[in-house]
């Protein structure tokens, strides 16, 4: 294996903003859309990491990311607001969202903010994290293009959409907060494409050829099944309808109609904030969930176990240690950046290594 | 087989309303209760069906359900508030907590009511779908007694902790609403039980023995394990959190404490209603959950598909059928409801067949 470089979370934040204020961004919105990526980067979530600013610019070039996006708020009612996001990157438009549920939570004890037409909005953890840093419960649902199966039909149905919760510890505790990110999907995409590039089989009942017949062959797989058959169908379905059918903006009708143009990428999404403040009291809640923390790192392992963890205990980890000593980037995506860089004339951040 | 007795749904409402009355409850809250089981009767739902009553008869004698609770709002804020039950039975409480989260949620666009201090919620689709009959989208979520794996632990550590969405369709559709109403585990506790029962082998990974080693004996097999284990163990912690740490009421920490009071059976519930014209157009909001419902029943079927379906559409069908045909009662409930009407002196349901 050749050696990845090595990079300081800074260092790469810094670059990745220069690279997409380069390609097209404005400064603030550059930083917003660096420090998702570098998040994930630096939480070991590869396929959401670093290796998107490249796509990113590709996005921007093709005009399928608008580069001077005017958010826009429509809000008629205290707790909730939908922001038609004017296909601004994700990262900008999530934020943002974030931003708004918090301020509207804080006076109304909860306040959701759906977001349409946006486009890969990265990790959805990052948005609910950005709620609980906020000392409130953060809970989001991304709907995308389809790209998983569902139960008893042929082929590609709807998406692997996300569902997401986070929610603070003490700012005195060990714990890093409760940080759930999972897909709807038995494995992620990328779990296929290392399994094709290893010649690994894939596990039984978690991936589908074209026609939507299960397969453990990574050759004959293109696509996830959902997690659990029809439960992961149904949440699928379902976020679907929470995110952009709520919004006025549906895709998988759209994807599946007879218009080309609904096969055209963006994503919505539904960020909910919860006050726990209006449920009680704060600090009470918030040693509560430090006890109930503690209570699950306390119980007994199981003979075949590697650990008793909470969710978004690991990647906090795997974010302090690199923290430390830098987040390693691929070769390929090391390569993929420098010629970014030569063609926009960007200096290379400092490597660690 | 012994056949099974068919009651008409509203006979049979009636008949479980007067033995819950004659148990202790009130007119009105045993009216309720016996609601919620036909309901889940009616659609198949046996787990949370009829078979309820005589337990809740039970929880009313050992006063473990509180047949006179004084229910108290607790609120601070125009978006949330918290229910505390006085250990009133759950379909009273949930069913309190759902109107009131309509109410405030028609004029916030979103609002959350946590439950704190409840028995037994029954089927938690009920609920959420009492907010979709309103016109909104309703969310819930329970946490009960740890009675599942924990991936990674030794024995049950978490509750199959249910999440639940019901999606209103329009009023001239086809479509009865969506309604997911999912637990964490990979299968029902109840399934367990079926299989002991025809001495069938359980499906590789879905259940364990009580030091938490899957099997598929169904002999060994005392707890289902987590869906997807990290992410169904992970949705059943996140949701302990945003029920019963939110409302002050702690499950899991107190389970697994030194104090066997922390033992003692009871329940939390957090509902969000989410109203849609907060986000847009109502109309538009419901034309396109048909829209989404019809593109879905048109995509083609999978060679092994036993059709396709959304969630909640076969459970509307079986009780449309139901309502037609009459609910069937297991040999050994109607027995056992027979005892119950014979001990409080009332008078057997007429029965269909």
């Amino acid at each position: 294996m050749p050696e990845k470089t090595l990079v300081a979370p800074a260092d790469l934040r810094t670059f990745a903003a220069t690279l997409l204020e380069k390609g097209g961004l404005c400064a603030e919105h550059a930083a917003t859309t660096a420090d998702v990526f570098v998040w994930a980067a630096q939480r070991g979530v590869e396929s959401h990491g670093i290796a998107r600013v490249p796509a990113y610019l590709d996005l921007l070039t093709k005009g399928v990311a608008n580069p001077a996006p005017e958010l826009r708020f429509e809000s008629t009612v205290p707790g909730a607001a939908t922001l038609d996001a004017d296909r601004a990157p994700g990262p900008v438009a999530l934020t943002a969202a974030a931003e708004e549920a918090v301020t509207r939570a804080r006076t109304n004890g909860v306040a959701s903010v759906g977001v349409r037409n946006t486009v890969h909005t990265g990790a959805i953890g990052y948005y609910v994290s950005k709620i609980a840093e906020a000392g409130l419960v953060g809970i989001g649902f991304v709907a995308g293009m389809p790209n998983m199966g569902y139960t008893g039909v042929q082929g590609a149905a709807v998406a692997t959409s996300p569902l997401a919760i986070a929610v603070p510890t003490p700012a005195s505790s060990d714990h890093a907060p409760l940080l759930l990110d999972m897909a709807t999907a038995t494995i992620a995409l990328g779990k296929i494409r290392q399994a094709k590039a290893s010649g690994t089989p894939l596990p039984e009942g978690a991936a589908a050829t074209a026609d939507g017949t299960p397969t453990t062959d990574p050759e004959q797989a293109v696509m996830p099944l959902p997690l659990g058959g029809a439960k992961g169908s149904g949440m699928s379905l379902a976020f679907e309808v929470l995110t952009s059918v709520l919004v006025g903006a549906p895709i998988f009708a759209a994807f599946h109609s007879d218009d080309p143009a609904g096969r055209k990428h963006r994503q919505n999404a539904l960020l909910i904030a919860v006050d726990p403040a209006a449920f009680g009291n704060t600090d009470t809640f918030l040693a509560d969930v430090d006890t109930t923390l503690d209570t699950l790192k306390s119980l007994p392992a199981s003979d075949d176990s590697t650990g008793v963890h909470y969710p978004g205990e690991r990647s906090a980890a795997v974010s302090d240690e690199r923290g430390a000593r830098g987040i390693p980037v691929a070769p390929k995506v090391w390569r993929d950046l420098s010629e970014r860089a030569a063609d926009l004339g960007v200096t290379l951040p400092e490597t660690v290594r």
